[in-house]
């Protein structure tokens, strides 16, 4: 899916960024592999990260520079993740910055910085320090632009990740532009999730930050590809609005569209994930507590079992409750029940009769197949999305030599 | 491997036990599907059971009956699971038990029962009943025997899994034999693991069931195909031997050889996982405890990515110290190093030069890869054994359709 992407009608891009992505030949195959994305003036940015305990030089770097309301830049390449490279690492980071600085006119310590790709092998820095040159050099802030950024971050990734919206609140009318790349697998590397949201809605760094985690919580922090936590994970949100921050009923209605916008790039990932033929859709009901719900359907969403029936389209609802059974989370068995593409096939603990051939059917054919879990009385509820285990997923990763 | 299973020289049978195996059409293949062990005279039996929260009518009744001093028989059927099936399946176990105490002539609580295969199907009684029968009828001490009641406990196991070894203990010596399967994949179900260890040596029932538990701690709760906890697993130690039960130094060498003997058990079960081509033996040193070294190594073997790179042989490190990072317990990245067949190819942080080639030929070579993870410098050590992930076990697991 790398086709035209269209402006929605009626939709500007959000004021005050520009974009630009570039091929600086990070990447063997000469695809774009340098992104940036300067605001005009100083902005708000808020941003999550990986909490992997090995962490990449790009994410030590940023994370000590947000929430900050005098953003300026982010400088991202793909093709090399910079993790696990030392103190070379730390200082290659920051020379990125650097150059970002010099070349916008802002303090080094406004520039954030994302890498993604090959980990433990030293960043090319002269083709770096090249293709940032050459990304300041072609900033715009048109459609065009800002894929050319979206492209750039890109690495096994099929498809094209972004998301354009316009969202009100109160009586104002504001743009929403995001960005995503991921779940591809990196040889020698694991998946690594960057996204990047824009917006010209006003946001102070403290309500930024707070909106930007809960919206990670139910979108980004919801999905799985193969369980595998990265180095790089980043998740920024940045707002060029200007006047008071939104709060109250207005924040409300806002940060409802951003879960929404994050929820859609983040089932992107999993749909695109290495081999994936199924996105499943798995809603957790019943729960202690939302958590718990969360916790349950990470379990069942792992299970190799689990993922290989929806690869062949089996409504084995053994696999599936019997993983809910070892997960860490109370559940309980005689108010346990599966629901399969609306089909009821486990019942309060006891297995209820189907017609099996027409449910396989209806689940090899679903895009994104939903499921709906109750595994108790409680109150906690969870949706989760994770994609399916092909021999496709196994022979790109196993194929691979260093 | 269905080969001629051979006494070691100078082994006897430990006494008091007799066996069979028999075919009665629980399994469609019409190979050996219901086993039955019987003690002579009443003896002691522990037991360890699956954690999972839904959990199988046969492990109920036999979680109820352990540890015990008046153990007379163990009844199994393969090719039916008895899980989830409500109150019946708790009145067919109970059923197996009382057709075993009728003929044994014992009581109904001094009978064991296991089952492994489909979830979610009644047993087909009749034939299980026509089995118990027949197996009552055909016992027998010789190893013969002993392998047709190893045989009738397996499902999808390529390989047979027996153990016979003599342990001395003080100026004693004793037998121990030992069947197991697992861990094969039942349609539309999951992994079980069943063992039984059988002894002369002299046990009570509290210390047998101490020692098991310790035994099943370092031996087969340390091994996992899929990580998909099963509803049926059901380890059991059974021990004929008269006079005071062994204590002080002879039992620690007794369990220490029952531990070695269970762990070679524990890596049969590896070595025959679905679609399987190599032994992942991953020991975790320097980490804070060894129950947080035990929990690193299961969440770095339980990665997809670090097991599509030993079925690729491909000496990713990046892929096995991302996945210690994202594990709940501490470790300390300036001081984690690894070390793949002998050769370390990171250290304190940061990667080593190494010959990738000959690396990848010897992890490709070896049916059994050896991986030493540092995680810092605590005391905590532990081994973990699991198995690759081949395109193999994908298929299998994709291909069945309920």
């Amino acid at each position: 899916m790398t086709s035209t992407v269209k402006l929605p009608e009626g939709f500007t891009m959000p004021a005050g960024f520009r974009f630009a992505g570039v091929a600086a030949g990070i990447k063997p195959s000469g695809k774009l592999d340098v992104s940036l994305i300067v605001a005009d003036r100083p902005v708000v940015a808020a941003g999550v990260y990986t909490q992997n305990q090995i962490v990449a030089a790009p994410v030590v770097l940023s994370a000590s520079r947000t929430p900050t309301a005098s953003f300026r830049a982010v400088i991202t390449n793909s093709g090399n993740a910079n993790a696990c490279t030392g103190a070379q690492g730390q200082r290659d980071a920051s020379t990125m910055c650097q150059n970002v600085a010099a070349a916008v006119g802002c303090e080094l310590e406004d520039v954030l910085v994302m890498s993604t790709g090959v980990i433990g092998h030293a960043l090319p820095m002269d083709r770096v320090a090249a293709g940032i040159a050459a990304a300041c050099d072609s900033l715009g802030a048109s459609l065009e632009s800002f894929i050319d950024a979206a492209d750039a971050i890109r690495t096994t990734d099929i498809d094209r990740k972004v998301a354009l919206q316009s969202v009100s609140a109160g009586d104002q009318q504001y743009s929403v532009a995001a960005m995503a790349k991921g779940a591809g697998m990196i040889a020698p590397n694991m998946a690594t999730m960057l996204a990047v949201i824009m917006t010209d809605a006003p946001l102070d760094p403290a309500t930024a930050q707070q909106v930007l985690r809960r919206v990670a919580d139910v979108s980004f922090n919801r999905v799985s590809v193969d369980g595998h936590t990265s180095t790089n994970d980043t998740l920024l949100l940045l707002s060029s609005g200007t006047g008071d921050s939104l709060q109250g009923s207005d924040l409300e209605s806002f940060e409802a569209t951003l879960s929404e916008l994050a929820i859609g790039l983040a089932k992107q990932l999993v749909a695109d994930g290495e081999g994936a033929t199924h996105v499943m859709a798995m809603r957790v009901v019943g729960a202690e507590s939302e958590q718990a719900a969360e916790q349950i359907a990470r379990i069942v969403s792992a299970s190799p079992l689990v993922k290989t029936a929806f690869t062949g389209g089996d409504p084995n609802w053994g696999r599936i409750v019997s993983a809910a059974g070892y997960s860490d989370q109370k559940i309980e068995p005689k108010h346990t029940s599966l629901t399969l593409c609306g089909t009821t096939i486990y019942r309060d603990g006891a297995p209820v009769a189907f017609d099996a051939a027409e449910l396989s059917r209806q689940m090899k054919a679903a895009q994104e197949v939903p499921v709906e879990l109750r595994v108790g009385r409680g109150p906690g509820e969870a949706e989760f999305w994770s994609s399916d285990l092909t021999t496709d997923y196994v022979t790109f990763n196993s194929e691979y030599t260093t």
